[in-house]
C-alpha cells in the first residue's frame, strides 16, 4: 500500500492496516458488527460534514446531514413506541454519550433524585454519574445479570422521600440480561413513588429487542423516559456512534435553562459527526424493517447454535432468553486473546453479532477443544469425535 | 451517483452529495479546514476501529489505532511544552469534549472551586459547566474579546476563600481573542491564590499559536494545567475531533476514583473513534513542523489581505494581533447565507483557514460591494473602481 509518506511511516501504516484487517476477522467477544459496506458513501468523506447543534434546528453551517439524522431519529422513536409528537433525539458518538444525556435530563428534572442501577451495569455509567455528580445506589443482580427486584424494592422503600432515577439495562455487557421495565414500574407504583425517571441503556439489545417475540418490556410504551442505543453494534459503523431518544416535553424543559445561556442547542457536544448519521440512515434504508428483523433472527439462531455446540462438549454454556450473547467458563489465555474475548470472574462470552456465522463458532470451538493448556473444561467426548460432527470439519 | 438504494432514496442521497459539495465550496465563516485529502486512508473505513478506553493502556479489543493516537498526543504535548513525562491525553470527538475533560479534572481536584471565564466564551462551555454542576462567574470582555483583567482581579478579590478554575480562551469564537495566561497567573500570584487550575480552550488558535512570533502565552510552560484543541479546524478532518492534553499527575489523581469503580479508563467516552486519530497522525506526518508552520503563515497572510481589502473599501474591518479571523460589520442576509457567515450583534467575521485563498476573499468582497441590499456600508469608492484593482477581476 502507498500512503505518500516517508518509507518508515508508510511501513507503519501498512502494518497497521494488516493488523486491523486480521484482528477484525478474529473477534467474537465484542458486540461490534463488521459486515457493513459503506463504499458508496466514501466520497462524502472528502467533506467536513458537521451536524452542529440540534438536528431539528437549522444552522448557518450548511455542510450537514441533519435531514438524514432526523429520519434516523424518527425511525427509532417509532420503533420504540414513543408517543406521537412527543419525541426528540440525536445521533451521538456512542452509547455512553446517550446514557449521559438520559441521566443529565433526569437530573435536571429531579435535581435531588437518587439513581438506582444493577451491579451488572457497565462501568461507564458510574463514570457518567461521577461526572454528573448524581448520588446513586447499586442494586444486587440475579445470577443471570438481571436486576434483583426484591433488592430494588427494599432500597426504594428506605429512600421513599427521594425522587427516583432508574438506570435499566436492556442487555448487560457480560450476560446480555434485560431489566424488566414493566416490573420496575410496578414496584414504583406499589411504593407510590410518583417522581421518577427511567432511562433504558439499550446499547446492545435495544436495537433489536423490538423484533423479538415475546417483546421485552424496554421502550416508551412500557414506561421508559429515554432510550440510548449504539449504532456501531447491531447496525454497524466504522466509528462508534449511537442514538438517544427522549420525550420532547422533557427536552423542552431543559432547553429553558440552556436558552438562558443564549443557545438553542440541547445536545451535549455541539460540533457533531455528520457521517455517522449518514451510515445509519443508509443501513436502515438498505435493510428496512424486514432486513433488520432477519438480522436479529440470524443472530439469535447462531447464538442458539453456539450454546448447543458448547453444551454438547460438556461446557457449561448458557444464555439469557432471546439473547445473542453466550456465556461460558473462560477458555485459556491465548484463546481469549486470539478471539478477543473479554473475561470477568472466570467467565467469558461470545456475542453472535449479525456477521457471525456457524463457521466462526466452529473455529473457536476447535481452538478450545484442541488447546493443551485448557484447564477449565473436562470434555465428555474425545476431540476427534467432536470435530467429526461439526460443520467446520471441512474448513480446516 | 449510484448508492444501491430505492430510486427515491438514491435521489435524496445524490442531492445531499451535491449540497455538501457546493456548500463546502462556499464557506468562509466557520473555522473548518476543507483542504484535507485522506483518500489513501479510506480502506480503513471498512473496519470497526475503536480506541476503547485509555490510549496508553492495552485492551483486548485489538482493532485500534492507539499507537498512532499516542504519537499525536506526544506531538502536541511537546509542542505545548508540557513537562517531560508529566503529560497524558487522548483524541476527543471535538473541542467541547476536551473542554469538558479539563473542567472535570479541575472539579475533581478542587471540588469547591469557582470557575471564571470571559463573556466572549463559546456557549458550549456554559453547557459543560451546567452538566458538571460547577459554580461559575462570567467576567467582562474587552472590546477585542479578550478577558478584562481588572474585572477578573476584582472578582477574584471578592472570592479569595475559594479555589479558582480559570477557563482561558485561546481564540474566542467571534473575534479570536487570546486571553493572556501569563497575565492571569500574575493576578493569581498577586492575590496569593495557590489553589488554582487553568484550562486553555485552544479550539481554534491553540493548534497554531506555537508557530507564531511573539509566541502567545497559552501553554504548559506559561502555566496552564490542560489544553483542548480541535482537530477538524486547523488540521482538518471529515468529522469533528479534537485533542486534550493534561498533566499526568492530575490525571492519575482522578484515576484513583475511577479505579474505585473497577476501571482504568479515565476518558469520558469509553468507545472511541479510531479513525480520527489516524487522520490527525497522517496530517502531522505529511506536513511535519515545517508544513504546519507554513500553513499558519499562509492563513495569517490571507487574513492580513482580507483586512486590508475590506478597509480599502471603507469597511471597518479589524482583527486581533496574529489572528486569522477578520471582523467587520455584518453584510446583508443573503451574503451571510451564501458564505455561511455567523453574525452576532451586527458583526460578522471570516476565518481564513489554511484552505482560504485570495480568490475566495475577493469573491466575497465582490458580493458585498455589488449587493443592492447593502445597508451597513458606505463605500468610499465606486464598485467598478474597486473591482478593477483586485485579483478576482479576472475570475468573473
Amino acid at each position: 500500500m502507498e500512503f505518500n509518506l516517508s518509507t518508515e511511516d508508510n511501513k507503519r501504516l501498512a502494518e497497521l492496516y494488516e493488523k486491523v484487517q486480521s484482528k477484525t476477522r478474529l473477534f467474537l467477544g465484542y458486540p461490534v458488527s463488521k459486515d457493513f459496506d459503506y463504499t458508496p458513501l466514501l466520497p462524502f468523506l472528502q467533506y467536513p460534514i458537521n451536524n452542529l447543534g440540534d438536528p431539528f434546528t437549522e444552522s448557518t453551517y450548511a455542510v450537514d446531514t441533519r435531514e438524514m439524522e432526523r429520519d434516523v431519529v424518527r425511525f427509532f422513536a417509532e420503533l420504540f413506541r414513543a408517543q406521537q409528537d412527543n419525541w426528540w433525539g440525536y445521533v451521538t458518538n456512542g452509547g455512553s454519550e446517550g446514557n449521559m444525556y438520559g441521566l443529565y435530563l433526569a437530573r435536571e428534572l429531579y435535581p435531588k433524585a437518587m439513581v438506582y442501577y444493577s451491579d451488572s451495569t457497565h462501568y461507564s455509567v458510574q463514570k457518567n454519574l461521577l461526572l454528573l455528580n448524581m448520588p446513586n445506589i447499586a442494586i444486587r443482580s440475579q445470577a443471570n445479570g438481571e436486576m434483583d427486584y426484591e433488592d430494588l424494592h427494599n432500597s426504594l422503600l428506605m429512600n421513599r422521600q427521594l425522587p427516583v432515577v432508574i438506570f435499566a439495562n436492556i442487555g448487560t455487557t457480560m450476560t446480555e440480561a434485560r431489566d424488566d421495565v414493566k416490573r420496575i414500574k410496578g414496584i414504583l407504583k406499589n411504593l407510590a413513588i410518583k417522581n421518577h425517571y427511567i432511562h433504558a441503556d439499550g446499547a446492545l439489545s435495544g436495537s433489536y429487542s423490538a423484533f423479538i417475540e415475546p417483546r421485552p418490556a424496554f421502550d416508551f410504551a412500557d414506561g421508559v423516559d429515554s432510550i440510548a442505543i449504539s449504532g456501531h453494534k447491531f447496525l454497524g459503523s466504522p466509528m462508534p456512534c449511537g442514538l438517544v431518544i427522549v420525550k420532547k416535553t422533557n427536552r423542552d424543559r431543559i432547553a429553558r435553562s440552556i436558552d438562558y445561556i443564549g443557545s438553542v442547542d440541547t445536545t451535549i457536544t455541539g460540533s457533531r459527526n455528520g457521517h455517522s448519521p449518514l451510515f445509519l440512515w443508509y443501513t436502515l434504508k438498505k435493510l428496512g424493517m424486514k432486513g433488520l428483523k432477519e438480522r436479529a433472527m440470524h443472530s439469535l439462531a447462531i447464538a442458539a447454535y453456539a450454546e448447543e455446540q458448547l453444551k454438547s462438549l460438556g461446557i457449561e454454556a448458557w444464555r439469557n432468553q432471546n439473547a445473542i450473547t453466550v456465556v461460558f467458563p473462560a477458555p485459556s489465555k491465548w484463546v481469549c486473546q486470539k478471539w478477543q474475548l473479554a473475561s470477568e470472574s472466570g467467565l467469558s462470552h461470545i456475542i453472535c453479532m449479525p456477521n457471525v456465522d456457524k463457521d466462526q463458532v466452529d473455529e473457536l470451538i476447535c481452538d478450545i477443544i484442541s488447546d493443551p493448556e485448557q484447564i477449565n473444561y473436562s470434555f465428555q467426548r474425545g476431540a476427534s469425535e467432536i470435530t467429526k460432527d461439526m460443520s467446520f470439519s471441512n474448513t480446516f
